[in-house]
């Protein structure tokens, strides 16, 4: 069958060419006689790879040497949890920006560890813009600012990088390596990889070393920062073939893209052609507030359920598949990761197109 | 260059068969026109390979309805600490036999969260046997006892199941699914998939599920076995290429060896090739005492670390890689986990014949 474009939240299309890459390595890595899901961790040739991908990660995104890297598992939710189990202990209290779904459950997952501020919100209005956030509403004392970068179920995301006296921390899942981001504004990044930056089952965590250092004695080892950095990633066995696949992602975004900026300019075409369309159309019109606009993750709606269902049933027969909105927000929601190519978004908007016709 | 042979203690070989059927389909899955890597974990695509590889587990160990099968991230340093935080927390105490380094991280970990209690330990003796359990010492009103059934860096295991009133709890990483186990005299076994399940990155849990009804709330969701078996391992992105991985080698467990039984005594004969010829040697003498030696990590010394050491680096000239014994007792380890074939146990014997010949 003809490749698929898949505009699932994630996990995501990867580039064909890595995926090309990993298939023609899979029985045996460079001359070493074994594939990389057999290789020993602490092995020579393995080092290699975790070493490689941790520098072309640096290199791509500017991040200096006040900052850590940490490969790790369990996801964004995982983060949830660590993030205040660790930085929430000087003065056990943070703020949280309520942009979103996930942007609350970090909040609320937060809420079993201090306090937790919640110091703007756009609930109130389903989660369709970026809150504005009043200065003079944070604590400048507070632990950490924490913000959800791009808000994955609702389709916005943040203009710029917040200012903020306390460090900021960001859950940056579905747009870490879509574009350049100034890694040395925030304390803390950290997002899942199988959105912009390979498969599930790894999770980066970008740190400001003077902040591990808040990590108290007596937490579970795997969920404290300072472990994990003090064993560069290595406290216990980690997910190596992942790391391996987001290394061959970072490769092709260097070589073959040509690097952030040329990504992210491929990035706003990809999301032009979708919103352009959206903003014309008589069937569908997008839910999120105009200023607040994703390049990631781009929903609409007929306001129609049961047209939203069909055109989504009717695009799965053509190739584009999971455009299905998150369960809880239904509607139609097109996920435009690194990886989707032009091709996939002309085919999507010229499918809507022909749909509009018939349903209007 | 020809298939080496991988005696690493984890990650370890995996099927030729195995390997060569993931990079068939690395391109495609069926006929679906993606990878499994690219899959949305919704889907009804994964949601048949998720479902396939628990009905394959529970299929292959006999695994009754009172248990759950928890697919998670984390490895057993993760369940070291899940184990106290979720069941050490009605009596909030529990027993542990110290039987190598992993079975004490486990209860130094514990420790963390309520009254851990050796029980018994053969420490004074550099973990050199199964320590023998007094039933009087045990605390029948314990949580749990906790073992360690195979001890990956002494190369020793249990014979038997201990007996015990309270539920037991057992880290199985390097032996689960390597011959039958009646899991129905367990509470809880865990085990990190990448020794003789497949790829790192993947934890298995098998619990019973009246036990889950213990974990308290307020526990890091993640971390909590409510949370996950409400969620059927769904609760967030699970690891998905690994569960893809882990059903592969389960299809190649069930279709080409036949099952446990027939994996179980394969694993005997390697055994038996080497330790037959270990007592014999007039260089060589295994470290675990004979009542306590695994069938999976076969250690041995030479008395001279300059010649054990000697002895790694010219057998990896022959393609036997990764003997060196673990960092903290130095020796050789050559790991028979279940992809090792009988060939590259033989070679490896043969080869030590070759060096002892010229050593001795």
């Amino acid at each position: 069958m003809p490749r698929v474009y898949n505009f699932s939240a994630g996990p995501s299309m990867l580039p064909l060419s890595v995926l090309e890459k990993a298939r023609d390595e899979l029985l045996e890595y460079g001359t070493f006689g074994q594939s990389v899901m057999e290789m020993s961790h602490r092995s020579k040739e393995y080092l290699s790879i975790i070493e490689g991908c941790e520098e072309k990660l640096r290199a791509l995104l500017g991040i200096n040497e006040d900052y850590a890297v940490l490969f790790l598992q369990g996801g964004a939710w995982t983060q949830f949890a660590m993030l205040p189990m660790n930085l929430m202990t000087v003065r056990k209290t943070a703020d949280f920006v309520l942009s979103g779904y996930w942007a609350k459950k970090a909040y609320t997952e937060a809420e079993k560890f201090g306090s937790a501020n919640a110091v703007a919100s756009s609930e109130p209005d389903s989660f369709s813009y970026i809150p504005e956030i009043d200065e003079s509403k944070l604590d400048p004392e507070a632990d950490y600012l924490h913000i959800c970068f791009n808000n994955t179920i609702y389709g916005t995301e943040f203009r710029g990088i917040p200012e903020s006296a306390a460090p900021l921390a960001a859950d940056v899942s579905s747009m870490l390596l879509s574009r350049p981001l100034d890694t040395a504004k925030f304390g803390i990044l950290y997002a899942g990889a199988q959105k912009n930056m390979g498969i599930a089952g790894l999770t980066v965590v970008i740190i400001r070393k003077s902040l591990i250092e808040r990590s108290p004695e007596g937490l579970p080892s795997m969920l404290s920062y300072k472990v994990q950095h003090g064993a560069a990633s290595m406290f216990n066995t980690p997910p190596a073939y992942a790391i391996y696949m987001m290394s061959l992602v970072l490769e092709w975004l260097e070589s073959e893209i040509g690097g952030l900026e040329a990504m992210h300019e491929i990035n706003r075409e990809k999301a032009r052609i979708l919103y352009d369309y959206l903003d014309e159309s008589r069937l569908f019109y997008p839910t999120a507030r105009k200023d607040s606009r994703s390049l990631m993750n781009i929903c609409f709606v007929t306001g129609d359920k049961s047209v939203d269902m069909l055109f989504c049933s009717e695009a799965k027969k053509r190739g584009l598949l999971n455009l299905a909105g998150h369960r809880l927000v239904g509607g139609v929601r097109a996920s435009l990761y690194n990886a989707m190519p032009i091709e996939g978004v002309t085919a999507l908007r010229d499918f809507m197109s022909e749909f509009e016709k018939g349903h209007i």
